[in-house]
């Protein structure tokens, strides 16, 4: 073994909660994780003794397995890089990913939504079926038995059942003595079950950084229970462009990619039927809504043509598809409904967010819904037209390319307010402070520009007493390093970052705007979604000019509509009808098709309020 | 390792083929099967270089692994019992497994079969579809442009696509430069490829003993290859009833039935298309018929309440099921089509008979349709109405549980004749005679009772010069052992076995008859069906009291008329329909429940030709 020495440092990554720093060499990964504010499960205190800190290496060199490790890790597991945090070295930069049960923290997810009333009228019927057993005189097929009995109930007779269901149903009928409760979606039979028995769906918003889950009644529409994680492609690449990247590269990615999803999904199915006391096999149907590429990705789905101009999408329409053709596991007869896409970009989640708000509602009014996240969508609605935009707004919201970014976890700065020459900041649980959240970092430049640290142009300013060359370029200080805190520093590079993000976001609608003839006062209503979405001060947002300068009361933050509109074609088939309707009748415009596309963008990346039209700026 | 004597020897059972004989210790399994008669391929002549003679240790102990086969055979091959058989030397009673590459003479199956015509009108359709490239100003996702494309060709339109499909799809379109045919199955869309490209099908005979596969032009509905192999679940037991008791022994053993047969299919179709220049992605449509049993463990259903009264099978009606779902190798969105089962063991196979046989055609006729093997299945026709019932006829007509029985291989005895003192017997290709298979044995009964070596009550006379004590009951021998000729006799254990098969059959008959109230001279036409009733000499059927005794004129040997039926039912939606008719109004007359069928039963193991009629006997 080199001689190593101890003033040697690492990069360290840790995914999902998007941490990462310097950490010296000789210290454990669990002791990286702790220096940088991670928490991570540890009950014998990194003797090797518990196997709670079980971590995996996404790339990079470790230290060789101890002895300690074979006694909690599988062969298979010590293949596919799983190791003890407590017992393994960094020999080199890594990327660690941290599975949620080792998390001490739960990361915040947004799980909440919009309320929305809808009668439930979902596409899985159920029925209760009571058969005579076969006897010498009588020997019908058993699956005949079920579906000639259950066809007596029927105006349009079931014509077909589920491979797995025929695969069982025989043992099953018999376990239950002839008497028993099908699912029936169209004319297949799905599922069979006990008499009576619950029924049960799951609604997903499949997001780039989180996922949002709800386990939902069926006959009540109650949500019974909701989950929120980070997507675990998280470790592939922070946005929608290195996530498709990976997995062109190969199909073998491009398989990880899907399974990572599924199997995060599946533990949130199996935690939210313990909650609620439900078997998976009562979850017979899932809405899962997401961006084009998300969608493509869920499906294992081809993604080059959705990487290169046109970026078309392999599939538009609403789709299918059985369950245990992904690895989902609900009852293996059932189905994935997947909403229609939009375009390229502009994905079923939008399709969801509108099935949610109902943006034509307003009559007389411009109503434009905006879904705020590494990949930022926005519409316009007006007068029963619709017409959306994709904005590549980036990571910078989530934390990601940001020094001392985080995705929003116990510790994350997520409010900031300098006044009176002091900096106030509010950490989420109130836990010390470790890293900046999207809505932190949105926060810490509106007040930055209102102290007159940055200038209209972005620039950080030197003679301000908490900015400091920090080597590579300006940086302000936020947090002193002090005690057990880390010092956390926004750079010159950060700021630059947001910009282009907030600019991407201003260009699209102003697109929009012109498109529709219409000016920036003229809009009757701004629909404010997504998880990052509902946590925004939009006063800051308007400050930056990220959003136009419209009265705050005309602003509606609605939390996780897409959620929401998943719900709502969960339980209703007028509510799937309308999201296929929506898609359908959407125009997408292409924001590099439009006329003087560059120049906006460039205007827009100033900082301040003011108005814009043409290319023209005007101050308010 | 103990001392071992030479004079010591162990039973050496090799399937498919089914021989079995004893082998003095100390010889390896090459030799063994040589000294058996078996050909099994050997380049180097056992020396371990070759790597030719590949064998299957299904049960029982052998010696250890030589350093040679660790050269040829990967450590999966080990763990699962495959050997060099010139490696290899019993180490008890064991049976052995012979795959096809190995053997180096193919058994003999019967793919020929009735030839009927049919105008082609398959379930699958194909269509050329052209399509305009996507752009800028053109984002439909590539599924959607395909669909729509050739929706404007249709009347009824395609509202679906396959999944696997799907994911290929916009790489397929690419390839392809937006020219595409594709085939469609009712509303579903199952290939995608070439333009143009052949359409093609696949029909399949699966018999308890044998497989028989035919290739077939969709268009033409010309047979463009044709195959038959030994079904390689005899591996698990000769009979039905045994086969069923694997299967239910562990979800296993169920599962490897099920794939055992799968990857025979799979090699077959892959030499059939390598044959005809055919791609497997081209076989668009499979149909498959099989006994009920055969058709159940096939797709892995439940076989429980098959084995046990009321015998019932899992599913009657017709059904379909994606090709992929079963790991068949077809193009992987179509589907394999199962005919009807009419009860639990009268099968999908006899509806295929009755589909290509046609017995109503016979207007005024009473038409007695027989499908002789390991199970034999006889349907009454008659003004009409058809009623069926299934008879345990047992394997000795394919070879099983005669002491030299064997399947129609070369060196096979087929013929026998005993005449002016002499006995003469033919063998398929004649070889050497190594054996005897059903037809022959049928031969050497008819003649032994003839000869009067047995008599009517199946007893050897001792009186004659060619019977002897074999220790174990007297035996007749049939080649006496001479230069490399083997001994060949028949036991009075295998003549009691024969007995049993015929008085099975012969019982149905009567059954049939009685039940609809005619005499067994009423019957006007016996079509006899199956792989065995081809080859056997009905002249010998009736003289032992199998077949009833009628002219030989109104008996008619169709062959393999299964594999016409399931290639009916492939070319033709008609037909398809005809098929599912036909099951619904055939009657299942279960043996067990007619009255005096245990009289009839011991009457009808007599030998001779004679009328019966309410289990009472009239020599003829």
């Amino acid at each position: 073994m080199p001689v190593r020495s101890e003033a040697e440092s690492y990069t360290i990554e840790f995914q999902p909660v998007g941490i990462h720093g310097h950490c010296p060499a000789g210290k454990s990964l669990l002791d990286c994780a702790r220096q940088l504010g991670v928490g991570i499960n540890s009950v014998c205190g990194g003797a090797g003794t518990c196997g709670n800190c079980r971590v995996r290496v996404l790339n990079g060199h470790v230290s060789p397995v101890t002895t300690q490790e074979h006694g909690y890790l599988s062969p298979s597991d010590l293949k596919n890089g799983w190791r003890l945090a407590c017992q393994t070295y960094p020999a080199g930069n890594i990327k660690i990913e941290i599975p949620p049960e080792s998390l001490s923290a739960p990361q915040r997810t947004q799980v909440e939504g919009l309320h929305v009333e809808v009668r439930p009228d979902p596409v899985v019927d159920s029925y209760r079926v009571s058969m005579t057993p076969p006897s010498l005189t009588d020997m019908l097929g058993d699956a005949d038995r079920v579906v000639q009995t259950l066809n007596k109930q029927l105006v349009k007779p079931c014509t077909l059942v589920d491979f797995t269901v025929l695969r069982q149903l025989s043992m099953r009928v018999r376990e239950l003595g002839w008497e028993c409760q099908v699912a029936v979606r169209s004319e297949e039979l799905i599922a069979l079950d006990r008499y009576p028995s619950r029924r049960v769906g799951l609604a997903v918003d499949l997001g780039t950084t989180k996922i949002a889950a709800y386990l939902v009644d069926l006959d009540s529409g109650k949500t019974l229970a909701k989950r929120g994680a980070t997507n675990p492609q998280v470790g592939f690449g922070d946005d929608i462009i290195s996530r498709l990247s990976s997995a062109m590269k190969s199909a073998d990615a491009a398989h990880q990619l899907q399974e990572t999803v599924v199997r995060s999904l599946n533990s949130m199915i199996e935690e939210m039927c313990r909650e609620t006391g439900t078997q998976p096999g009562q979850v017979l149907e899932t809405v899962l809504v997401g961006n084009t590429a998300m969608h493509h990705l869920f499906l294992g789905l081809a993604v080059d043509q959705l990487s290169r101009s046109p970026f078309v999408p392999a599939v538009s329409s609403a789709i299918d598809v059985k369950a245990s053709n992904l690895g989902l596991r609900i009852t293996p007869g059932g189905y994935v409904h997947l909403l229609p896409n939009i375009a390229g970009f502009v994905g079923a989640d939008h399709v969801a967010v509108l099935v949610a708000t109902k943006p034509w509602r307003y009559r007389k009014g411009a109503v434009l819904t905006i879904d705020i996240g590494t990949n930022t969508e926005v519409s316009l609605s007006q007068g029963g037209k619709i017409t959306a935009v994709s904005c590549a707004s980036g990571p910078a919201f989530e934390g990601g390319h940001i020094r001392h970014g985080m995705r929003a976890m116990p510790g994350a700065i997520e409010r900031v307010r300098i006044s009176d020459g002091t900096i106030q900041y509010q950490t989420i649980d109130g836990a010390p402070p470790i890293g900046i959240c999207g809505s932190g970092i949105l926060d810490s430049l509106a007040e930055m520009y209102r102290a007159g640290i940055v200038d209209e142009r972005g620039r950080i300013q030197t003679s301000h007493r908490w900015v400091r060359d920090g080597g590579n370029g300006r940086e302000f200080v936020l947090v002193e390093a002090k005690g057990d805190n880390r010092e956390i520093v926004i750079t010159q590079g950060d700021v630059r970052e947001l910009q282009l993000a907030k600019a991407a976001i201003r260009t699209g609608i102003l697109a929009l705007l012109e498109n529709a003839g219409l000016r920036e006062e003229e809009i009757t209503r701004v629909i404010v979604a997504g998880a990052f979405g509902s946590y925004i001060d939009i006063a800051s947002a308007i400050s930056i000019g990220m959003l136009p300068s419209l009265p705050l009361r005309r602003y509606r933050q609605v939390g996780n509509a897409a959620g929401t509109g998943a719900r709502l074609a969960l339980l209703s088939r007028k509510e799937r009808k309308r999201a296929q309707d929506i898609a359908a009748r959407t125009h997408y415009l292409e924001l590099a098709g439009v006329p003087g596309f560059t120049q906006t963008l460039a205007e827009t990346t100033h900082l301040g309020k003011y108005r814009i039209s043409r290319g023209k700026k005007s101050p308010l």
